[in-house]
């Protein structure tokens, strides 16, 4: 049975949707990024714009989509969601236009994104607003698997009420393979969808398909680059989990080398004050200087150890992550005396205070007993359901507004 | 248009909704299964405990599903399929938790499996309840592929207005390869849907994914192990074209030994009185002992026959199979003078009874000569399409319940 | 939200509905095609037999799709596609079966398709009509990739409110690999969908395919053989683009040796009155005799030039193309002497008139230069929306009628 409304409502309703959809503006980005993208460093790290409230010059919108007949954006329905939004979100006046990379994100818009995506656990839950994004499809652009990624993504859109074109392996695939750039396909992909959310395989293709479409544009992970709705994912789970952002201390353990999850984590953490990070890593993979200088310049407190079961005593979260084989080459002794150094078990269960949790960005080999699963503290299998509100919340706001 | 009801009326049936999700459980698996199946054996017949009335424990409850607003599960427009469920299913005494493998169907089940299938032709036909799974989600987690079935399972699950994410190769696919447990990807994956339908390329696999999940799994074929649904749709095949289960003779032909499909039909024809079985098979793939050993001890008569004439003219079904090339390694001889030795084609049409009917589960070489094709007595193309029928009576029973 | 009416109203149509389609019949292909097809023979070139209105005989009737409840074919919502519909296909009286190759098309079936394509740009603006196909479903089976078309039929197909079943590289899975024949596996998949598209790589597969189906199957490419779908709008975009088909100049640029895109626009074009062609191709992929001899039998003024700019300068529409390596083999010299010789660049926008555009099939190398792109008269990512738009056409007539 489809949620329905007499007809005389519903002309009413669709008549507002065409004076919004009429007015329906976008600002321009609310960052300007720098051609050469380096978030580790302090720089990069320019604060929203948002003091402005100016209408913006027509030169400069860019991103459009329309309104679709029979979304339920402008509905009653979501009435709540609307409501709650945060104040200086309203009215379209800090839109997001795509999705690119940590840096976008600061307190305020996080705390924003936070708030509707636990008004989309609501909906998850009891199908609520499962019209919200009727009429969008969404196009899932992966020049390289990443099938958890991508079912998060198109789960949340159908959630949400939306359609999608999926593209498993758009590497291998006839145009790329032809010679086509990224960028006229781009072009080609925005005729057929209303928004695009693309992995690829080189650090930068993001901001690339973002410059050159018209409609909004996701990473879902571009090479070693940016993996932008992890890092929010990974930040909501510590808010769900533990209750707050500041004053927290946490644990980065395994691979901080190459773990494109832990640094995005540790950047995006500096945002929060009376934050403490420890690093615990073996000597191979070390969490690198840039990281440590930037928040050093943020004045947040991090230490190094290698004492696993003491900052597990210590920390509100234990962040553990996969020691990753395919860094290591032919060095698989390297890897072997690595991957064994830090395990969570259930003798750091033992220490672990009683409120804090183990978090992990999946797939996980053996860094993680099974043992551990059972124990409530064990979060990474809801850290990664976060990953659906925190994708749901992002395409309502990138396709709704606030 | 959407099919739709007074605003008024709506509401009163999601408080109806609303109203049954509160008190809506599971029952505990219907079997306990063992630790190793082997469904040829008769210890492991175990009748389905269906005497039990009394409420469920609490620890028992396994799986649950959120009923999905806006779906049609209690909709009067369902009426008549609900109405004419088989009386001892109804009040959600016996649900079906997870399709593993044949030993969970006995008689009774299949009746009113059967008959809930039947209604789906209608369904599938006109469109009516076309809306009873909205807003359902299906994952077909593919390791290995089988297009054939993963299209029908899709397909069962649109025509019921549900929605579907899917791998068709999940096996090179990103976490898989990483080295991720089947485990953890079934807890990951059941995050982001309603049920989870797998094929998997290790016997026993869908066991283990049914014992993590929280949410339904059906076994699309677990490698040489089960597949429970082929099972199904063949018996159902033979109660739709021949109109009864009792009381008739099937001819099993071609690859016995290997055949997995004819392996569960022989299992689950036991289950009916007066079965006459006939196999007919090259030597070097004759059908083993242990099903042979189960069908005598359960009082079936069978036979071995190398006469496929004389079996055709006799039988009420002859159930054609595919010689398997790949089981035959580089012994091409063997292969090649196996796969000649028992075609079904005119002649064998020519002493088929005007009501018997050809079943082969499909794909076909060239076992079943195309001239046979126009002949209403082919059945297989008819029994692909039967697939469709059980996969959607299964959904809607591990979704909405009887 | 749904568009809803209310219930009473609903009723009714519904019976409408029901009305509809049990007098729902499809007469015969409009082509009787032949069992060679070569489109470039003009003895080929038969005209539709558009004079016959008599019921067409039983036997005859071959397609036939059940009318989907909940679909709006014949909803009150889009009777201005029904009322502005050509008069002389209304009445089901010249329907469309199978898209399969360009003979089929006429001037007056391209006009009827092309009024009815720019019908569903508006669709796709606003989304009205979005549940035109609902309850419909659309199986892609594609044997070789084809990113670009797939996605394009399955944007075509949820725009219009219906559900795809896809299969991205069917040639590797399953069946296939397992000797099944084309024919087989569209009588299974057939019994899954309302409408099969089918990308294959032999020539004369979507032919085989349509005879073999009950359902519409629309050809995506069947290897060198036709792509009818490309062909359409390729002439859509002219229209759209120059205002008319009649009395224009083409430029035919690049690979015309091995180009299915300029012969099919070549044979189309040829149906037009007062057109003229230039040929201007390298000299080892210049236009075949076959397609020379057509035009000049169906007294189309042509000519070879090798003076792009001069070309240009005449012409309303300038078709460039891609040298296609994979024809070259290891003649590396010999494609890249040929890639290099024509150029679409600021100097031929430079002599280009005003009014003209640059079409391209995509995806595009270095045969059209980057800064081209930004010119209004760039035509080819315009083009490729086209695409959209002729296949929500197709659609719409294959399943729903004029």
């Amino acid at each position: 049975m489809a949620l329905a409304v007499s007809s005389s409502l519903m002309l009413s309703n669709l008549q507002a949707f065409a004076a919004a959809a009429a007015s329906r503006v976008y600002e321009p980005t609310l960052l300007a990024y720098g051609s050469t993208a380096d978030y580790s460093s302090p720089g990069r790290d320019v604060p929203c714009s948002h003091a402005s409230s100016s209408f913006p010059k027509l030169s400069l919108l860019r991103k459009t989509v329309p309104l679709r007949l029979g979304c339920a954006c402008g509905s009653p329905e979501l009435s709540s969601v609307h409501d709650t939004g945060p104040h200086s979100f309203t009215g379209m006046k800090y839109p997001l236009e795509d999705v690119l990379e940590a840096q976008q994100f600061d307190r305020q818009l996080m705390s924003g994104i936070f708030q509707v995506a636990e008004q989309m656990e609501e909906v998850e839950r009891n199908s609520a607003g499962g019209n919200l994004l009727r009429g969008y499809l969404m196009a899932t652009l992966f020049y390289e698997p990443s099938t958890r990624t991508r079912l998060s993504f198109e789960s949340a859109m159908k959630r949400l009420g939306g359609e999608v074109l999926t593209t498993e392996n758009a590497r291998e695939f006839s145009s790329a393979a032809k010679g086509e750039t990224l960028e006229d396909t781009i072009r080609t992909v925005e005729g057929y969808s209303d928004i695009i959310v693309l992995r690829h395989f080189e650090s930068g293709a993001a901001r690339r398909a973002a410059a050159a479409a018209r409609i909004p544009v996701i990473n879902a992970g571009d090479g070693p680059g940016q993996h932008p709705t992890q890092a929010l994912l990974d930040v909501y789970t510590i808010q769900r989990e533990i209750g707050r952002l500041d004053n927290i201390k946490v644990g980065l353990v395994g691979d901080l080398a190459n773990g494109r999850t832990v640094r995005s984590l540790a950047y995006l953490l500096a945002k929060y004050d009376g934050v403490k990070i420890y690093f615990v890593a073996p000597d191979v993979v070390k969490m690198k200087d840039d990281i440590k200088d930037y928040l050093t310049s943020r004045g947040v407190d991090w230490e190094e150890s290698s004492d696993l079961m003491e900052v597990a005593s210590k920390c509100d979260v234990v962040y553990q992550t996969r020691i990753q084989r395919e860094r290591f080459g032919d060095k698989i002794d390297l890897y072997n005396k690595a991957r064994g150094k830090y395990i969570v078990d259930k003798n750091v269960l033992s220490v672990l205070q009683k409120h804090a949790v183990i978090l992990h960005p999946l797939p996980r080999l053996d860094e993680i007993t099974l043992d551990v699963d059972v124990d409530p503290r064990a979060a990474y299998f809801r850290q990664a359901q976060n990953g659906l509100f925190i994708r749901m919340a992002l395409l309502k706001l990138l396709l709704c507004g606030w």
